[in-house]
């Protein structure tokens, strides 16, 4: 069986940010639960889902924040799954308060950080987390990336049309 | 009374750069404690500490650590006594993460920022909080200023001295 | 009697950014006073403020300001009262510009800074230092923690049913 | 049968830095393998590899790199495995260069990013991946964090010496 | 007879802001190509087209990204022609993501890059390296340079008389 | 008769980097005095200083500081005379902490800002100032480069040398 | 006489942001020339300017560029007359690239730099120079600082009434 | 006849960085010249080297500097011919001066940058622009690929043998 992923938010205004991994997993019938869950406002409720997150089912957490973002470190703090962590834009320096509170995690305790607003990405990586070990899931993600090649395949030749009218 | 003071470190390799606060406080004769808690390797602990600290008598609580600097946060998210965080050098962008991983918190959970590795400045705002209401603290912090101008004073003298020989 | 707090401001232009501090000290019944004072354009007025405000009644001040943020350095100059910066957007480098200039202060002159635009936390903070000795802010603040999580629960349910529809 | 994981980097010059990362999987005993390739000078041998990763038995492939660190990426684009990556410091920016180049990664193609020079907290990640469905590694990640929170406890014992002497 | 040029980019999306050095090229009679190829989503066609590039008559490629931009540097990696990067802003940390992704490649596979969204002076770079033994190019350039000077002389004259208005 | 020129640091420690500064006005039989004043630890002297500056017989003051680097605009604040900034490396982020807060300053009072650690521009730039009705300074100025030209003709003979070597 | 005051801009486009520089200057009557001149399009223009500049009768010099904003140095390296720099936004991270491209001069050649987009403040410093021996620029001077502080407390009676609707 | 290449460095201090470009050219028999020539302290002899490098046989220049690294965008300024530009570290922000001043150029001047410090690469560059028209140096360059594949697999080889002994 499939093991849950669950995707982990900050701030239930990250939402517009963090749907594509959502949509992601939910194309890939990955089944997956959404919860909004602070490091800061709710650090215990925070704290006990990622404790007892591997016992629910879960295989992989996906934590997005922002600025001071510590809910991916939080999270991983308190399990041994693997945490994915979303930085979201809209802080200071252009992200950089996010991107860097999320990735510089001290030894011991990684959390595996996608780019700034990553959403679809952490889904990806999530999926091939699982996929290790499980071939459907392996299938799909292969067919994903041929499906990409043949995308820019076809946007090259609308392209193409274009650079006739420079 | 007065109020004791809790100095939190995420790793004892930050002792180092923490000490300079320890040794302000026992200047005062402001009762303190030094504890090695972290967010990410003990969150429990450090939750605890922090949900039973006014409980246990203490008025201020201070937070160093380095890169992705989440103890002050992972503090401050667990009591609404104040919160002073000291970001510690040495991971990315000259100090940028443990910067901006300390101070850039969510609405509702302050974390009072001091400079980089300002373990001094965190005792002396440690001190400026409790002598609010502090008669002795706040005469200590008046001749500790009116100190640093005279010795800025002497320091000049020398200068000029130095100057002589240019 | 709860000790009063001021919130400073470089510039009236700065008012938009530092109202939700206002905001919030008044939901909380903490009496406060609103100024514009320039470290540069009217820097007498600002240190004489400064030096005058323990006498005035006052217990915290918090010094808004953005670009080569140094209203609140020079108020922390001028009193040993703790001094609250809130470092405002808008300068160079995504606001890294305010929050460097606020922070960084030199050994013995802290300024407890917090998140760009900060202003909401720096009430709060202003109402942490206050509470240490005022029983009815420290329950009002444990109040608002639980309010905050109440908040987040609901936000959550919200969430459920628009996923739904995903 | 455990898979086995891959530590590539892009200069044998990064060994010192990446050598954590081959001490941590050797001491759970989880079967590695580490190759130099990169994604400039090598680059077909790279996309081999990657290519191939999967077949040869391979579950987790953990690539460092400094500067406009590449490797990861190059590696992600041929396989759908999960990657690890781990910036590598020593460029530009106090190695803000290899973070963002690693990290940034477009929609569809993620690399798991750790902290710069961030090599054990890889062998970490790599482990927890494949612990998703490995008891004996699952257990040993669990020890792992026991017995971090008890070396805190003893240092902390170790540093309450100190403080006697402060 | 002249030698081609490629433009490639990583993302159709990037068109708009790679447009201008295909503008330019024409207008110069340079002859040219565009693809999309995308480092991570179509290496195997990337690396091909790179390897290939020589032997279909091009004598520079141009290749713009944006994020963790590798286009540039996965080309360079697959032919000894100049590759020239053009950096696409819209990721972190005002457009650096790209910029030193792009920039700081190793030692032995350089990329000639130019500024963020720089695609004219792309375009011009090409046909000066084109021009290093092609009178016809050499004279274009130098009637650039000339017209420039010429249109910020107009461009004088306007400004002269609005500041009559002042 | 020459105007005085001031040179103004926030803390002895200052010393080694802004001697340069004194070198040069002395080299040049400028008058001038060194003090050591601190925006925030002699707040009132630093500003009494600046105050009375111009009745002094100083024509331009320059200010040297670290971190959050105040002391050149807390003395533009209270002088219209001319306030050259020397940023002082050793803080944050390489050094942009002091850039910062020293040139980013607030419409109608600004800092002429030279280089982090740029002591000797400050003189040079100081002589300029005075120069624009000093004949001796101008022509000693003109002197300067020329000889700075001279030296680098005799410093590429000795390079042609060394690379016979190569 | 008062020497006139060059405002030298890289690109008409720059207009905008340097106008305010024109405004002020004409308010105080110092007598200006404004001049499009690149350091990159027309640079032999730029030097024989800056090389005539003194005996043209100029004072002071103000340039204004973004991006690898060079025009300040080159002007700098073709006269000793003061040279202000203003730095102009838009490029990379937030204006660091024109920040950095003026202020961090060689050792020899200073440009006085003002914060990003600083036109105003440009010609308040060129002002200051002259008036280092002008009495008359003294006094507008002092007159404006008079008028900023009286502004400001204008702008708190008007704020009063607005915290009175809080 | 091969036509030279000329490296230009803003000082002599920078020779250290500069040589491995030299030692690269020579090895390779591309003629080439080594010149101390400085955007700011000898800016009349610097143009007029660039106006007249194409007629003096130069067919590509290198250029470094550091800090507010004008040097490549100067000489660009004064000539059609490709030029490279090397931003030497060591000023602010970690490099990040000298690479976005020789970057970040405006449209129709370009300058072809390589990494900080990127010397080897610059002429590396140089090789394949001469290459372009040159069998003898594509040849060459082709060699050298292989020849770093090569070097990649004797260091995998001892590295293995390091591995047996971790």
């Amino acid at each position: 069986m499939t093991k849950r992923v669950a995707i982990l938010m900050g701030s239930d205004s990250d939402w517009e940010a963090v749907k594509p991994a959502a949509a992601q997993l939910k194309a890939w019938d990955i089944p997956f639960e959404v919860r909004v869950l602070s490091a800061h406002r709710t650090p215990a409720e925070a704290a006990a889902f990622a404790a007892g997150a591997e016992q629910a089912g879960f295989g992989v957490l996906i934590a997005a924040a922002g600025m001071a973002a510590h809910l991916a470190g939080a999270i991983a703090a308190n399990t041994t799954l693997p945490v994915i962590g979303i930085p979201i834009k809209g802080g200071a320096a252009g992200g950089l308060d996010a991107l860097l509170a999320t990735v510089q995690m001290p030894s011991g305790i990684p959390v595996a950080t996608v780019a700034l607003n990553g959403a679809k990405n952490a889904a990806v990586l999530a999926a091939q987390i699982l996929a290790v070990t499980d071939q459907r899931l392996a299938a799909l993600l292969a067919a994903d990336r041929a499906a990409m090649a043949a995308q820019i395949a076809k946007k090259e030749e609308a392209l193409q049309a274009q650079l006739a009218e420079l």
